[in-house]
Parts: structure tokens; C-alpha cells; sequence
């Protein structure tokens, strides 16, 4: 997939893809040609599909900075926070502030995620290492807690099923500056620490043990992850 | 939005809408024009545009026609469940069931979904009286059933929210006949009937109380689904 670049190249292709996401932002994603992202990034045609096949192939790279950015924030915000609520909140609005430009264009991107082999849907192949990576961020948020080995091997994908949740909140969400997705954000975030805490004791452990074997059976359990990996 | 018609006027329009179907489901969404839905139902394309004026007004009817059958379905299929849990497996796997030869449709429809103000997005306004249908039917799954009213008020929108998780999951079921999409259905009502009984004890009336709160404060509550109809 990724061509070994020079810095020189490397250079070229992120601001061939920045181009291209001003591009998008402004005038939409469908509107938006392969001619104009090389007339935005002032380069020929021709160089501009050198770096890329076309516009998925820059709708990847763009996934792949947005992945990159949350890794950087949250890696830069966590070890200030010092309660499993505050590192919680670090990844989801780290998340929440990374794509509050995007809203428009998470939106146009959704529409691949109906076609469960398309490269680029959010549930598909092709995106699973990145989808692995978001979740390894709520691993990093949850380590060190108390937790039983289930409910720990549980938690990491949970919390970012609500993490997808909330996107899509956010994307409906018409309040001034979403705010309302925040405070839903800090409120389930309220809700998820206090069922940690509730889902530890001993009597939970035959219905953590029944959620746990419904999920691998559906192959989206821990184990499944860890295979995938 | 619906003219009225006569009887013979709504035996066409219910005939072009099946033709619709018919090609959709052969050829695709994308791939079929008017021209072929005009074709197919065997109508001039002028006889076509008077009773849907595109292909989007089709899909609404298609909705309308989904959620329909689901209620006669439900309907039909109730009164011989004895218990909760019998009663949202009715709710459940006949939706699977009526879904079935739509699976790629309902992708490719998913793509409305990524923009809110879009009249077929799945959770937007335009469908609103559609997904409240749904959730009535959820209603009368748990009618009779002893529960604090906390419970009653916010069972039937949770449950629809796993049943749009589940038809997501059915999206991407590659097992023959869609197999696992039926034992994750069946595993997770048995888990959501046990939190049921979890949920009543009065222990955790303040955790419900937070989580009712939360829902209002989003805009996501039973108060909210009331106002609105």
C-alpha cells in the first residue's frame, strides 16, 4: 500500500493530502477532482496520482493522520490525568476535537461503511489495524485499573463502540460547538466508570462470562483481536 | 407527501414500488434509473414520475413498506409468546427475516445516513414517525411486564438501538444464511432479559436515574419520543 517515500516525497504527499482535505472541507468531498487536490497542492496531475491512486487512496491517509494525531494527543495528555474518568475523557474528546473540522465530511465517508468490503468502510478489512490502533488507545486508558481479567479484556473494545456511538451523535449534533456531544461525552463517561465498578463484583461474573462468550461467537471478542493482530 | 388515491391508483404505485425493489435488488441501487423502474413495472415513464417523483421518494415508500409488514408481522406473532423473552425474539427475527433479500440495499441506503438532514437518512428527521413505529413495536414487546417505570420508559428505545447494532452486524455476516447474525440475536436477548432483572433492583435506581437523565439531556429520551409524537 505505502510506496517507501523520501523526506522530500513524504513531504510532497502530506501536503498533497492536507490540500486535498482543505479541498474536501470547502467545497465537498463528491464535488471535489483528483485535477483540483493537484491545482490546491500546486502540482501536476500527474505527480498528484503518482502519490496517490486516486481519492480513496487519500481518504486512507487521511484515516491514517487522523489515527496518528489521536495516538500523538492522547500519549501527550495521559500521564497528566490521574482517575481511569479523567483518561477516559482524554481519548474520547482528544477524538471529538481531532475531527470537529470533519463532521461534513465523516458524513460523506460514512457511505462506504455499507459496503463491508470497500477498503474504506469503518467496519471493514481495510481499516481494521487502524480500527486495532483506536482501540489500543482505550487499553492505554484502562491499564492499571483493578479490574477482572474479563471485564479488562472487554472494556477496551466497549468503550470504543461508544466512542463510534458518540461520532455519530456528533455528527446530528446541531448545538453551538456540540456542545451537547461534550456533555453527553463526560455524562456516559460517568455512566461506563460506574459500571466498571458495579460489573467487578463476584455476582456479575456469569453474565460477564455470557457476554463474553456471545462476542467471540460473533467474532468480536478480545480473542478475536488478539487473532486478528 | 402521499396524494390520495384511488384504489386502483394505489395497486399501481405499490406495483412500481415492487418493480423498483426487483431491480434494485438485481441490479443495484445505483445502477437503476427510472427509465428501468418504468420498464420493469411495465408503465409509461410519465405514469412513473406522477406517482414517485424519483427514486428517492421510492425508497420511503420501500421504508414505509418494511416497517409495515414488520408490524403485521409482530402483530401476528405476539399473541402465542408467552414470555419477555419469547416477545423480543418475535420483534427481532422478523425484521431479520423481512430484511433478508435486502441486506446489500440497506447498505447501500446507509450512505443517507451520513447526512442528517437527508429525509432517508436512517436516524433523521424524515424518518422520525417511521423509527418511532419501530420502537412501538418494542413497546408492546415489554407490555405487561413488571418493571419500575424508569425501566418501561427507556426499554423500548435501548432495545431498538441494539436491533440497529444487530442489523448493522447482519450487514456484515458473510455466514451461510446469515447464521450468526440469528445466535447473536438470540444470545443477546437472553443477556438483555437478565439486565431487565438486574436493572429493577433498587440498588441501582440512582444509576438509572443518571442514565434517564443523561438520554433527556440528549435529546435521545422517553420524554423526548413523547414530544415529539
Amino acid at each position: 500500500m505505502f510506496k517507501t517515500l523520501s523526506t522530500k516525497g513524504q513531504a510532497t504527499r502530506d501536503r498533497i493530502r492536507d490540500a486535498a482535505l482543505a479541498r474536501f472541507r470547502r467545497d465537498g468531498f463528491d464535488a471535489t477532482t483528483m485535477r483540483d487536490v493537484a491545482e490546491a497542492a500546486d502540482v501536476a496531475l500527474g505527480a498528484a496520482y503518482h502519490y496517490f491512486e486516486g481519492k480513496d487512496a487519500i481518504v486512507l491517509a487521511y484515516y491514517e493522520r487522523v489515527q496518528t494525531e489521536h495516538a500523538q494527543r492522547v500519549a501527550a495528555a495521559l500521564p497528566e490525568a490521574r482517575t481511569l474518568r479523567a483518561r477516559l475523557g482524554v481519548v474520547m474528546h482528544t477524538k471529538l476535537d481531532i475531527l470537529e473540522p470533519d463532521r461534513k465530511l465523516m458524513g460523506a465517508l460514512l457511505r462506504y461503511t455499507g459496503t463491508p468490503e470497500h477498503p474504506l468502510s469503518f467496519l471493514g478489512e481495510g481499516t481494521r489495524r487502524l480500527r486495532d490502533e483506536s482501540v489500543a488507545l482505550f487499553s492505554q486508558a484502562v491499564e492499571g485499573e483493578a479490574m477482572p481479567p474479563d471485564v479488562r479484556a472487554l472494556a477496551p473494545t466497549a468503550l470504543w463502540a461508544l466512542h463510534m456511538g458518540i461520532l455519530l451523535y456528533y455528527l446530528y449534533d446541531r448545538s453551538p460547538q456540540q456542545a451537547r456531544t461534550r456533555v453527553l461525552t463526560d455524562r456516559s463517561l460517568d455512566v461506563v466508570v460506574r459500571l466498571f465498578t458495579i460489573a467487578k463484583l463476584p455476582i456479575f461474573r456469569p453474565l460477564r462470562r455470557r457476554v463474553a462468550a456471545m462476542l467471540e461467537e460473533a467474532g468480536l471478542g478480545a480473542a478475536t483481536h488478539k487473532e486478528a493482530a
